[in-house]
C-alpha cells in the first residue's frame, strides 16, 4: 500500500464530513422505532423530521414533498417502476401503453429499469452532442400523446455535463407530461430549487456529499401521482415501507445543511483545481481529450480521455501511485465495455478505452493536484512506451 | 419524560448492541465505494465480505446466497414481485398466471405486496388456529398447479408464535413449489438452518438484534430463480443495485456473529423472566388472555389482552411511568384498526382492543419485570374503574 493516499472519486462516494461522522456517533443511542408511539419512538421520529427539514430546505421543497430510499438507485427505481405497477389503482398508469422518454446517458439505475419495464411501457432514449447535451428539439420531436414521463439527470456522474433541466421541463410540462430528473450527482454540488426547475420527481443521495450510505430520498411535487415501490407499514405516509434508517437519515440531514454553508465557496475553490489539473494535462501530455461540456460541468469533475492506451491500466498504476480515479462509474466498474456515456458523446475509438474521471472533493488540495499531474504525466508515458504510440507520434 | 426507561418493544427494533456500535464507529472511515477499483474500494469491499460471510455462516448459507437490501421490508417485497416482474427473460415466470400462497398473519410487508400483485398473480391466503398457527392440511389443499411461490413467516412479530417451517417447506417442496420465509423476527432469536430447513429464500433484518436499521440481507438458495428488485449497477451480482450500505453491512455483519455467542443463554434467559412476567400479570389481573402459542413462541415475546380495556390507552400509561410497549407491530401504531394478526386468531371482541406486545431484550432484566408487573397491575385497575368493568365483575 502506498503511504500517499489521494482520493480523487469523489463521484463514486464521498467520505463522511467530520461533523456528520459527529452528528451520527451523537444519536447512535437514538433508537427507537420512528413508528412507535412511546418516548423512544418519538424521539427518533422528531430527529428524523429536523433531517427531512433540512433536505427540503436545501431544495425550496416542503418537508412532506420528501421520502427517504435505501439508496438513490432506489429513487430512481421508484419513479420508473410507477409505470408498471401492477396494482390498479396506481393513478400514473393510463389505458394506453405508457411512453417515456428518457437520455443515453443516465445512470444504469434509469437505463436498467428501462429496459426492463419496456414490455409494459415505450421507452425513448434521446441522444446526446459532444458535449454530452440533450437537444431540446430531439425532446418535443419525442413527445407522443401517451408520452407520461419523461427522465433527464441533472448532471452527468461520469463526464459532469449539466443539463438545461429548467428548459426541458418547460417543455415537458406544456406538454402535459410529468418530470423527473436524477439529481444524485447534482444536489449539493450545485444548487437546485425544485420550485423554480418545477420538476414532479427528483433524486438524491447522502453519500455523494459527505454523507452515509445506503440512503437517498425521493422529491414528490405535492399532488404529483405516485405509487409505493416498496409496500408494507405506513412509513413515509404510505409512500415507503420499511423501518426507517434513523443514523443514515440524520447524517444525510446534517451532510447536507453542510453542504447548504460550504458549497458555493467549495464551487469557486473546485473550479480553479478543476482548471489547474486541466491545464498541467494539457500542458504536459499529448493526444489527449477533455470530456463533456467544459463550461455546464460539475466544478469537481474532469473527465480526460488518453489516446492509445487502457483506461484501466491508468488506474491501477495511479492505484500503485496511491492515487484513486475512476474509469467510468464505480457501478460499473471491472466491466471492459467502454462507458455508454463516452460512447453516447461520440469520441473517437482511439481514445474511447483511455478515458479516466477524476473527481474532485472537499479535502482534495493543490498539493494533490501537483502530485496528479506529475504522477499522471509518468504514467501515461510509461504506458506508451510500452506502445508504438511514440513512433507514430514523431512520423 | 419520566426517568425510568424499561424498553420492552423489541420486536418494533432493538438498540445497538455496544460492540456493534463501536465496530461501526472503528470503521467509519472506512468510505471507499465497494465497487471501486481502487484501494480505498478494496478496502470497503473486504469488510462488506466479512459481514456477508458472518450472515451466511449463522444461516448454514455460502455467502453467494446473501444478498443485502435496505430493510426486511426490501427483502420480502424482492421475493414476491419478482411474480409480477415486467421483464421477459425473468425465470420464475409461467405461462399461466402464476399462484401464491402466503398466510393472514404476514407482515404488511408481504400483505400489501401480496394485494398489489393480485392482478397479474392469484393469491390466496391461509387462516391461522387460535395459537397462530398454520394448518398444513390446508396448506395441502390450496397448493394447486400453477402455485409458484409458498411465502410463510417463521415467527410472528405481534404473536411470537413460530411456525413449522421444515415440515411446511416439506410439503411445498413436494409440489414442486419455491418456499419463502420471512424470518426477519426470527432470525438471531433462534438458530436458523437454511440447509436444514430447505426454504429458497428466507429474509433478515439487522435491527432486531443489535444491529443498525436500514439494512436487510435475503437469502437465496443456489439455483433459485431470482430476478432483481432494484435495479442499475453490478452490486451483489447484478442482484441489488445501489451502492452498499457499507457500514449498515459491517453493523449487520458483526450483530449476527454476536448473536452466536449470546443467543442461546439469552433465550434461556428471556423465557425465565417471559414466565415470570406471564405468572406476574395473570396472578394481578383478572380477565387477562395471552394470544399465541406459548410453548412455540419466540422466548422473547408476550402478547397479552386484557378485557374492557383500549391497547393505545394501556401503552400510553405505561409511556408515562416509563415503560415502552406496543399494541402491535410498529408499523401499523396510530392505527385504530384491531391487529390483523390477532383477529385471525379469532380473539373475542371484548379483548381484541386491549392486546399488549411486550418484547424483551438483552437489557431486560427481573428488576424491569418487577416494575412491569406492578405497574400493568396499577394501570389496568385505573382504566377499568373508568369504566363499568368492576362491578360488572362483581356481580
Amino acid at each position: 500500500m502506498p503511504k500517499t493516499k489521494i482520493y480523487l472519486d469523489n463521484n463514486a462516494t464521498t467520505p463522511l464530513h467530520p461533523r456528520v461522522r459527529k452528528k451520527m456517533i451523537n444519536t447512535m443511542d437514538v433508537f427507537g422505532n420512528p413508528s412507535s408511539l412511546h418516548q423512544f419512538g418519538r424521539e427518533a421520529r422528531s430527529l428524523i423530521q429536523n433531517a427531512r427539514r433540512d433536505i427540503a430546505d436545501f431544495i425550496n421543497a416542503d418537508p412532506d414533498e420528501i421520502i427517504f430510499a435505501g439508496s438513490g438507485s432506489e429513487a430512481n427505481n421508484t419513479v420508473l417502476s410507477m409505470l408498471t405497477c401492477p396494482s390498479k389503482p396506481c393513478t400514473i398508469r393510463s389505458e394506453q401503453k405508457p411512453h417515456v422518454i428518457t437520455t443515453e446517458i443516465e445512470h444504469p439505475c434509469i437505463l436498467e429499469t428501462a429496459s426492463c419495464i419496456n414490455q409494459t411501457a415505450e421507452v425513448d432514449y434521446l441522444g446526446v452532442d459532444e458535449l454530452g447535451k440533450i437537444d431540446l428539439k430531439e425532446l418535443k420531436r419525442k413527445l407522443k400523446n401517451n408520452t407520461i414521463l419523461v427522465s433527464v439527470m441533472m448532471a452527468n456522474n461520469e463526464i459532469g455535463t449539466i443539463q438545461e433541466i429548467k428548459k426541458i421541463t418547460e417543455i415537458v410540462k406544456q406538454h402535459g407530461s410529468l418530470m423527473h430528473t436524477d439529481a444524485v450527482q447534482a444536489v449539493g454540488k450545485l444548487p437546485a430549487d425544485v420550485k423554480d426547475l418545477d420538476v414532479d420527481y427528483l433524486s438524491m443521495s447522502a453519500h455523494k456529499i459527505y454523507g452515509p450510505k445506503g440512503i437517498g430520498a425521493l422529491y414528490i411535487k405535492n399532488g404529483a401521482p405516485f405509487c409505493p415501490f416498496i409496500r408494507g407499514g405506513h412509513q413515509e405516509k404510505g409512500r415507503r415501507a420499511g423501518t426507517e434508517n434513523t443514523m443514515g437519515i440524520i447524517g444525510f440531514g446534517e451532510a447536507i445543511r453542510l453542504r447548504k454553508e460550504e458549497m458555493l465557496s467549495e464551487e469557486k475553490r473546485l473550479k480553479k483545481l478543476r482548471q489547474k489539473l486541466k491545464t498541467g494535462l494539457e500542458n504536459n501530455i499529448k493526444k489527449i481529450k477533455f470530456i463533456g461540456d467544459q463550461e455546464d460541468t460539475l466544478p469537481n469533475t474532469l473527465n480526460v480521455a488518453f489516446y492509445g492506451v487502457e483506461g484501466e491500466s491508468i488506474l491501477l498504476y495511479l492505484d500503485n501511485a496511491g492515487i484513486a480515479v475512476s474509469t467510468g462509474s464505480a457501478c460499473s466498474s471491472g466491466s471492459t465495455k467502454p462507458s455508454h456515456v463516452i460512447s453516447a458523446t461520440g469520441l473517437e475509438q482511439e481514445y474511447i478505452h483511455g478515458s479516466i474521471r477524476i473527481s474532485m472533493g472537499r479535502n482534495t488540495t493543490e498539493e494533490d493536484i501537483d502530485y496528479t499531474i506529475e504522477t499522471f504525466t509518468k504514467v501515461i508515458q510509461k504506458l506508451r512506451s510500452f506502445t508504438t504510440f511514440n513512433n507514430e507520434t514523431e512520423k
